[in-house]
């Protein structure tokens, strides 16, 4: 569209035809001829994470304040070369927009400028897998976890060949690199679901646990860094493609705010098996005392019923431990006011079967947090190593 | 429930009727006994804004980084006396959670410790003066906006007896204080729509201009703090239900990001009359720079296009001009990966009819920028003067 028929009004009349072959060409070329001004500015926007490196980033580091966690399907036609190509693409996306730089043919390059900790961490589906003719390199506990008796799943919410989770303490910097990467993989997938969620702001409670909304501080008992970490999350050996390596579920929880608001403030610390406000196990006063399972109360019962989700879910052993990196989400809430809200729960572990199904298995049968939750969504992914400088995530897989 | 019903599984076995009158009984009054542990962090999560005062908050104060446009419809009975049972109520709610204190019956106490710049603003509709009897009392300019030739308005989007306005600067916080509103309102009204939106996370860009998703700086020249908001959005005389008060317009405003990205730069700076890197005018350097309407290029025309977003919105006399205080919002994108990206519009004056409708009907008269962005929702609210300490907001009309 030429400059005289914009002011002609020839933009208005043209309807939804207004943009040429020209206005492409344009737009595809200047954010990299012409980069948009920066000033520096301090603070929560211009921190930075690594993209390349041995393994993905988004993973052990600090959960940042948002995320955007986009499953993709891939079009009939996307074979290994295709996934080559688009994980290629998307790889350079996020090797640029985690470092505060535009996307190579960025439409809003100004929005890519404050990476604000944006991570950008890729999942391999069972079904990329297939895609690829590459059945045997898939890690055999990434496949559809088995129906559990709690679950109530929703295709909207299951599923998926690819996996984008996008993290960042900015929700502009989210929904920006959102929108690149689902625009540069239309030719290879589409959008299969969008789950958007967060965890408190940036800089509100630094160094502080999270509260998930029920209003549980969320995230004590995750392994801590270094060996524990190191031994829970990655996979250590293997062929290229499995070494530094992890695996992602990702479930979507509903959680019923109408009726655990109806229950007391100690029945509530006696499912969780924890105490609401400061996170201590009932047998202990401070969050990160060691819960005692075995002591006794007055009544000659456990202090921490065995039923509850602590004990339930309780691991010592790092070997099968999880990570969990969960958000929370909260929809709109219905006419009558009830809340639509729960907990996009992630958790990756170098082995799905070992580690984070015998957890499920145990909450699944009897757990009495499950009175107020529900899954309604569940996916599973590998979760590839990294790649160095001039590489692309998948490369070790697909290449 | 008791201890020992819980133990043997009570919990799991009760289903739906897993809490009686006692749960209920505890839950409400506990947290007013038994506060939550609150140790004190810094930063972010700490900062207060006022609640009581002669004017309400969330209007000329900085924007924070997240908000929930929450709009209810009054239930048949909610006459005079019952609006006033239920602002006392959500007053007090505001008054307690906007300074770091729980809600008096809030069933998440933890969650309610941390302000973050929290402020919770109330609006009339014009249903609500109609409810109360009182539609002498309404300000003339609240009424549903005459219809304009781009509007593709939809009702789950649009109107509202009572609106509530969460703003603050971490989403936990607006997910609480939305939670406990909303549940604090359900005998007198039920939930017509909820908007959530976002701008930079605190401290990503100190002092900067936000910008929106089509990458353009918003919000450059609002009137400025001291006199020129003054005039332009407070009423100073009147009787004491109006001064002090003020009006909002809520429009959600899609915009289409698929043919906004296919657009050249030069097209994009052109429709707005303003550069997309530095926001400068395009007669100008800097993003403050006064706009020259007047200034002609080589080619005859005048720099910035007459049909410019910027033109047809300009205003310069403070007494016609509107404070706008937008939310970015960003739903989940189509399987074709079609955004469902916009505006929460909202803007504040002191009277709708002589400054926002004039602005209102050049743009839906002639505005390039038409040609990307739709109305699809509308509202309008009296926005009452704020109230001191013991006092509810709506009490110098409703009482
Ligand atoms: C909405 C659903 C859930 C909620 C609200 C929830 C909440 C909690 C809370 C409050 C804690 C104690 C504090 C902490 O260590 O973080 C906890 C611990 C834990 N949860 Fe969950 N959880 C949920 C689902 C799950 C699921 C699905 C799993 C795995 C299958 C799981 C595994 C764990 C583990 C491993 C721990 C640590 C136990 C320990 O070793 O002490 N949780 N959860
Ligand atoms: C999605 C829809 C809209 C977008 C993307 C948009 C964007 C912009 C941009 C980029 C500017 C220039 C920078 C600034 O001063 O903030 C601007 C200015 C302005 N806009 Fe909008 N706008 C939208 C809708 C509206 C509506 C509905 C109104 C009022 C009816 C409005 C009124 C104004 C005014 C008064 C100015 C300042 C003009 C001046 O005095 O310089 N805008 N808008």
């Amino acid at each position: 569209m030429s400059r005289r028929g914009l002011l002609t009004g020839g933009a208005l009349a043209a309807g939804g035809t207004v943009v040429g072959a020209a206005a492409v060409a344009t737009a595809r070329s200047e954010p990299a001829g012409r980069p948009p001004e920066r000033t520096p500015v301090a603070g929560v926007g211009e921190a930075v994470e690594p993209f390349h490196g041995v393994r993905q980033a988004g993973i052990v580091d600090e959960p940042q304040a948002h995320a955007a966690f986009v499953a993709f399907t891939l079009r009939p036609g996307t074979d290994r070369a295709g996934l080559g190509r688009l994980l290629r693409l998307l790889s350079d996306d996020a090797a640029r927009l985690t470092q505060g730089r535009p996307a190579l043919a960025d439409t809003e390059p100004e929005l890519g400028l404050l990476p604000a900790r944006l991570t950008v961490t890729f999942g391999f589906g069972p079904g990329l897998y297939a895609a690829a003719d590459l059945d045997d390199r898939r890690p055999p506990s990434v496949v559809d976890l088995p129906a559990f008796r709690i679950d109530r799943l929703q295709p909207r919410w299951s599923g998926g060949d690819l996996l984008v989770q996008i993290c960042a303490d900015d929700p502009i910097t989210v929904a920006h690199a959102q929108r690149v990467l689902v625009k540069d993989s239309r030719p290879f997938a589409i959008v299969r679901w969008v789950q958007q969620g967060f965890r408190r702001a940036a800089g509100a409670e630094p160094g502080r646990t999270q509260r998930n909304l029920f209003g549980q501080l969320d995230g004590t008992a995750n392994p801590k860094p270094g060996a524990p970490v190191e031994t829970a999350v990655w996979v250590t050996d293997g062929p290229d493609w499995l070494r530094d390596s992890t695996t992602l579920v990702v479930r979507r929880i509903s959680m019923n705010l109408e009726t655990w608001d109806l229950l007391g403030r100690t029945d509530r610390e006696l499912a969780v098996g924890r105490r609401l406000g400061s996170g201590a196990p009932l047998t202990g006063t401070r969050e990160h005392d060691e819960p005692d399972f075995a002591a006794l109360g007055p009544d000659g019962l456990t202090v921490i019923p065995d039923f509850s989700h602590l004990t339930r879910a309780h691991v010592t052993d790092d070997r099968f431990r999880i990570l969990r990196r969960p958000y929370n989400y909260d929809g709109v809430p219905a006419a009558d006011g009830t809340a639509d809200s729960g907990l996009i729960f992630a958790a990756y572990q170098a082995d799905i079967a070992t580690q984070f199904l015998p957890i499920q298995r145990r909450l699944a049968e009897r757990d009495l947090l499950n009175e107020w939750t529900t899954p309604i969504g569940s996916a599973v992914f590998a979760v590839p190593p990294g790649c160095p400088e001039g590489g692309w995530v998948g490369q070790q897989l697909l290449d």
